[in-house]
């Protein structure tokens, strides 16, 4: 990082944590020079930065401020209430319909589950595929089976270790996906009539997993800042033989809460008592936007009860399908499970990730990544306070693509999804997102898009059909 | 292929029947070069190439003779007996600890499931590789997620046509190899504790795969020829509630049979008597020595019963992990079963592999692929003729790369197993190939690498271990 990008980094950490407010004057350049020992231009440098991402705006003779454009402090959507004891799961059917809807390149994707692959590196993969193949030992395609590209699996424990969490390179397993290293996961603890506790909203995708393996829900309640709610989980914990909890860590999926580090290990600990496994998808984890990520619930584990899986799906190649988990004592029963299910990952797309993670510049291009994702951010909840209901609550997250909305209560989300596709916008109804068919004034939405004025035309539509439905 | 290797195919297909005997003189160059309508170089281009392939040899001044070396015509292995009512399926730790034990890259490896990868193109499929992921749409990466690259699948599409069965794109879904598709398929039309009807001896994944799913097992004899017996799962269908069948219709592995049509027609009607799907494994169907390809089952089916799964990971590219199935009326079921476990599969493999099939020239890799094969199989067959034991009962399958071997019945195969690994071979043990860990005299052997001194050493210390068991 340059010092100008650190520097800017750093004024950006203040208006965040709300230390600089909105309308604030922020440091003179002569007095920001000299208090943090930087050169003028650097400061400059930064602020230009800092105005082109629509965090402060110059005023003429006056110096700079922070932005009042800036997103009016909307209020937290509700914490769930708890729903009473298990649930079997079947939703599929709605969530097959509702993505088979959404697969048209033409609508405005606020419904997809992706950033836009405009924002990935492809042509620079696309060279390291060609390096890594032209390089891969024939042997390898029949001795690598499984657990995965050794180089690939040395990265992926590298990237962990300068993150504080030594993962030994023999617990890792790469998969096809994170999605299938989540499955294998759950199948390794349970059997078929097995309780999860899962979180409310949760990731449909687990929705689907559960009911794939004929498992039953409990749902935990997540705050939209705080992640999973300890005092029910807790509760459920001592009256319900519960198998595995599955949660998202950080920036969980629909909600966007990424659970404080404090707490993350309160969750180990508690889940330690109860040798119940947890389950950690933390594919969002590189998509945070401060200085630092926060570290996952695995680095507070002691006895390989956590079972942590992350991908590059999300921060750097969707259609690689290249994922991993790293799950502790139950690691060899995931790796026989993978060798029964799919033997072993595609080769070429492990070696050519490796490959660029070695040579391409993946931190460069995480940056640059997350940088975009934030503006999008703010330019999604701009629109937001100009184009909706005033009650309408979002979430604001620190990290990932997806901002989650509370409609007022009559509010249908489904109707809302069925109008809104018509006029060619796709979003993702609340009901998607429970075991109980809960959140139905609720939608969630994806600012991974560059935006443009298609974007704000879109959110313009939305914001008149959800007046006109209330 | 040229008109010379067109003459010396119809020459071996006459050895290959029978027609010309060991030890008969095979027409003269003048002979043949009237009655066939060739010159008579072609007719020496053709012999010579039967020559190199161990088929005939030259007698100075008498002209080429069928190879009296050629191996002696072994007894076949016997049809298993019927096993009794259904078997709850728990091999996987036995299939395991082989497996394990055969991974070391030093051993020699009978006891693989794979041909050589240097029988593979891979230099020419890098090349794609790097082509396709150049020209890769970005926006494919997250629009393409399923059923699979469009190309590919029209690709697979064309090649079925060309061989006589009309698959429909929409059929097609692309999965993680074969195994994955089979996975699905099970999986698509059982629940748990359902009864499946599978061959005996079975491939070993068949049997992880029900496990996997806690499916039970009821075994089908398998005649070395001429595939599953049919009495046997007719009577099965009639008492037992079978809820699908799955069966390797083509050089079954482990026994090599290949069903011929018309039983494979035969077997299509019964299971639609009884409305039960057939899950068909034909991933070596490209594999076949003699002029054509045998029709799958699939060709046969008129109701969508047949769910066909194939592969190119025995005949073009192992660790790309690209598989297909055409799963009939149940497509829409195993797609989304598919989508729920690992969303799609990786997107370079597929390209690459798009790319291969149109510009890469597979049919001359397969002609070059089956000869090597067909070769190696010849050398095994005199090795064993050389080594081993009088009693010994082998198959010969007209495909494939495994031999099926029959020894002593006081021969205990995992003994056998041991002391061979600890030489430095591997051989794949015949319980692994049974629910009820039956075939304990039999062992896999693969023919899949090219025949050297190491290959003939090590049969010469396997034939000696066997003697010494004897």
């Amino acid at each position: 990082m340059k010092r100008y990008e650190k520097f800017a980094e750093d004024i950006a950490e203040l208006i965040r944590s709300g230390v600089l407010g909105p309308g604030q004057r922020v440091p003179s350049v002569r007095f920001a020079s000299q208090t943090y020992g930087v050169s003028p231009s650097t400061v400059f440098q930064a602020y230009y930065l800092l105005e082109r991402r629509g965090l402060i705006r110059a005023k003429p003779r006056s110096g700079y401020f922070v932005n009042t454009h800036a997103p009016r402090p909307f209020s937290e959507p509700q914490v769930s209430r708890q729903s009473d004891g298990s649930t079997v799961v079947d939703v599929s059917d709605l969530v097959f319909s509702v993505l088979d809807s959404i697969k048209d390149p033409n609508t405005v994707p606020f419904g997809s589950a992706f950033p836009s692959p405009m924002l990935f590196p492809l042509q620079r993969l696309a060279r390291s595929l060609a390096t890594a193949s032209r390089d891969m030992d024939p042997r390898m395609v029949v001795t690598d089976m499984s657990p995965g590209n050794p180089q690939l699996r040395r990265q992926i424990a590298l990237r962990y270790m300068v993150g504080g969490l030594m993962l030994p390179m023999e617990e890792l397993l790469i998969t096809n996906g994170a999605l299938e290293a989540l499955n294998l996961c759950l199948q390794a603890v349970t059997e078929p009539g097995d309780l999860v506790a899962i979180e409310a909203p949760a990731f449909y995708a687990c929705l689907q997993v559960l009911e794939r393996l004929k498992l039953n829900a409990v749902e935990i309640p997540v705050h939209p800042r705080e992640g999973i709610d300890l005092d029910v989980l807790a509760h459920n914990l001592e009256r319900l033989p519960i198998k595995a909890v599955w949660c998202m860590t950080s920036f969980q999926n629909p909600i966007g809460a990424t659970t404080p580090e404090a707490k993350k290990q309160a969750l180990v600990e508690l889940l330690r008592e109860h040798q119940v496994p947890l389950i950690e998808d933390d594919v969002y984890a590189e998509l945070y936007f401060g200085q630092h990520a926060s570290k996952p619930a695995k680095a507070f584990d002691t006895e390989g009860l956590v079972m942590h899986c992350g991908s590059f799906a999300k921060s750097l190649a969707p259609g690689y399908r290249v994922g991993w988990v790293a799950a502790g004592r139950y690691a060899q029963k995931v790796e026989r499970l993978k060798l029964m299910t799919s033997l072993c990952p595609s080769m070429p797309a492990q070696a050519a990730i490796a490959d660029y993670l070695q040579h391409g510049g993946y931190d460069r291009h995480l940056r640059r990544l997350r940088d975009a994702l934030e503006d999008q951010q703010s330019a999604m909840l701009a629109a937001i306070a100009r184009y909706f209901p005033a009650q309408t609550r979002v979430s604001k997250p620190a990290g990932g693509y997806f901002l989650w909305l509370e409609l007022p209560e009559q509010m249908d989300s489904l109707t809302l999804f069925q109008m809104a596709l018509a006029q060619g916008i796709s979003i993702a109804p609340g009901p998607i997102f429970s075991a109980t068919r809960r959140f139905g004034n609720c939608i969630r939405l994806n600012y991974g898009s560059p935006w443009d004025e298609s974007c704000e035309k879109a959110m313009e539509t939305l914001g008149k059909i959800v007046r006109s439905l209330c």
